[in-house]
């Protein structure tokens, strides 16, 4: 059976480096089935990349490697990383990418290095720092590692090899500050836009459980409030809102691009108030 | 060997909605060959994957199974079907977006009902409802059918499973009101520009055997008209007029984009004039 | 083991040329590994394909074959070959594409026809003119030799073929008249801007071993200059000058686009003053 190896970066659509990483794999693990989660992550943009990849990663089996490239800090001294959950393998810079994805997985307050927070894993997962230069493609280039040590390793994962074949053990990883939807005292919910799909519907990171227990509740997305939630695209006309396919509330509007009628950036906040 | 299925969607590059899809399929179909037709479908836009589509599904093996996910009514009532044609399986949103895969093999003037056509299925094409919750990924969003419903069938199908163990047979399947072209008492052919390609050039709806019996047909297209047919791009300046890898009649221009010179819309008429 | 089969063309996203070619692929090599290098070389720009292969296909093992359709003379007298060299097996127009993958491996001064200068190739590789109409497939349309002729010889070759099966032997294949940098009697250096990337870095045809041996170069690009080179995109501020992944002189800008920046085109002249 072949493994299954994704990418996530932003590498865009000219230049050749996603070609790269594939030739890199397939060297190592000829067989191993290659899917492109995104290549069109906003350059540099880590948050992006760890939130679209945890919309995604549980379609795949657990034996899957999910290798991300979003690596602004390349060649410096930010970490690369394997990480083991119950529910992938990743790989990939040490800067936050894997956020998401820990998020149940890391504990205690953190303390705080450049914007980011460096916290502790739990029992069940579990990262090694990649340093064994046996499995690097020489000569490692300073400005690529996606091609030269973390596709290499992914492949090399990807073939049976176990993660502390590459580097020891660390119990710490770095983490964004990611941005949590707040319940305030009269019951009404804060949170944010995070992700605009291809349709043009603002994702936000509001979960189904985070809304007020409520009939009917509203929900406000700069000058517009929405009534109510539907169930599906098709219901309604105008703005409508609904718990997405990624389990997170989205705003959208049937035959257009939400986040172009609202004018909506990422990071603006959205209220949901409980109502009758 | 593997089996191929192919993905026509208009999920677009933002999302990880074709990842989702990828990782469904190979979690139930390990070693299947998984081809991107086009993702970049203008959203809702049934009647370009049902026109891409067809351009395509006869380069690949009849064992292929091709999926499309151009699903407006997502959620609704809308059936979900396997479309067995003496070429390909289909699997897809039953509305109209196999229409021309499916348009040699239904019979009858067909009731109209929302726009669409519910026309018989011929003896050498067969239509299965899919409903058998046991092949459903759980829990099934009202917003993402083709994770949830089509992909794990598609996925199924490619692993040798048969279509009515997903359901009914269904002897009635919806169909767009394609355009076609028409030919006048005087001979001259009145046909559409029904979609532009990456080069710019411009795909009737017109096949080499609806062309006028003539040396030198002239072609209308908006203001501008080209004196007879050419064989390939490289040849004359300007506009040029043939027949494209596909069948169909083409306006194209040599270094350039037709639909941006001539200021096409799809939907546009194309005149063919018998000439002399 | 799964044979790989890259794909460098100018198709674009629209249309469905790019999953033509791989059902013809997979029709033929069912368990082919197919790579996209990319689909997005700017139509008819032949040298763009050409420099693009050249900086990925050493990730690739050398039993890859590399196809490339970017095919402005389709239909018309331009051979269609095969060249072998020490680092894989090429399927294209004779139209230059392979000039830099051939680069070593030509020698002489050569004829120019039509801005194509016709190079003999050396004892290391070899090329041979796709002729043989049993592997084409039938019926060959005049617009898309890629699929008819080129994706199932690529395909072939694939499954084991050898490359005389196709056709003869030629000694002389057409080679683009490429950029080079120079240097001047003052140890400057002169090259070019040849390519930009997804993340707007200017690609320059400057290798390391052009550079004056120097302690601080000293670039010059538009109106701007930079002294000194840095090792990684995250050094500095403002415009930076290093050597990419491909081994090639790069003008970088810390998180922008350096192309947007200076507003270099393609071809612009790039200067390397020896300073100290």
């Amino acid at each position: 059976m072949a493994a299954i190896i994704t990418l996530t970066t932003d590498f865009g659509e000219a230049g050749g480096y996603t070609a790269a990483l594939k030739g890199v794999i397939l060297g190592i693990a000829p067989d191993a089935q290659i899917v492109d989660i995104s290549h069109k992550i906003q350059p540099q943009n880590v948050f992006e990349a760890a939130f679209l990849l945890s919309t995604v990663y549980r379609c795949f089996p657990r034996s899957t490697v999910h290798l991300a490239v979003v690596d602004p800090g390349v060649g410096t001294s930010r970490k690369i990383i394997i990480l083991r959950t119950p529910e992938g393998t990743f790989v990939g810079p040490d800067n936050g990418i894997f956020s998401y994805v820990a998020r149940d997985y890391v504990s205690g307050p953190g303390e705080t290095v450049s914007g980011l927070k460096r916290m502790a894993l739990s029992g069940d997962a579990h990262a090694f720092e990649i340093t064994n230069p046996r499995f690097f493609r020489q000569p490692v280039s300073p400005t690529f590692n996606g091609r030269d040590i973390m596709a290499p390793a992914a492949a090399m994962l990807a073939q049976g090899f176990q993660a502390p074949a590459f580097g020891q053990a660390i119990n710490l990883i770095h983490m964004l500050d990611l941005p949590r939807p707040e319940t305030g005292p009269d019951g009404n919910v804060t949170g944010h836009a995070v992700y605009f799909d291809g349709f043009g519907n603002i994702i936000t990171d509001i979960k189904a459980s985070d809304l007020p227990q409520t009939r009917t509740p509203r929900v406000e997305i700069g000058r517009h409030a929405i009534e109510g939630l539907v169930k599906t695209y098709a219901e309604g006309g105008g703005l409508a809102a609904l718990i997405g396919s990624s389990g997170y509330l989205e705003i959208a509007v049937r035959g257009g691009s939400a986040a172009a009628l609202t004018g909506t950036r990422i990071g603006d906040t959205i209220k949901i108030r409980a109502g009758d």
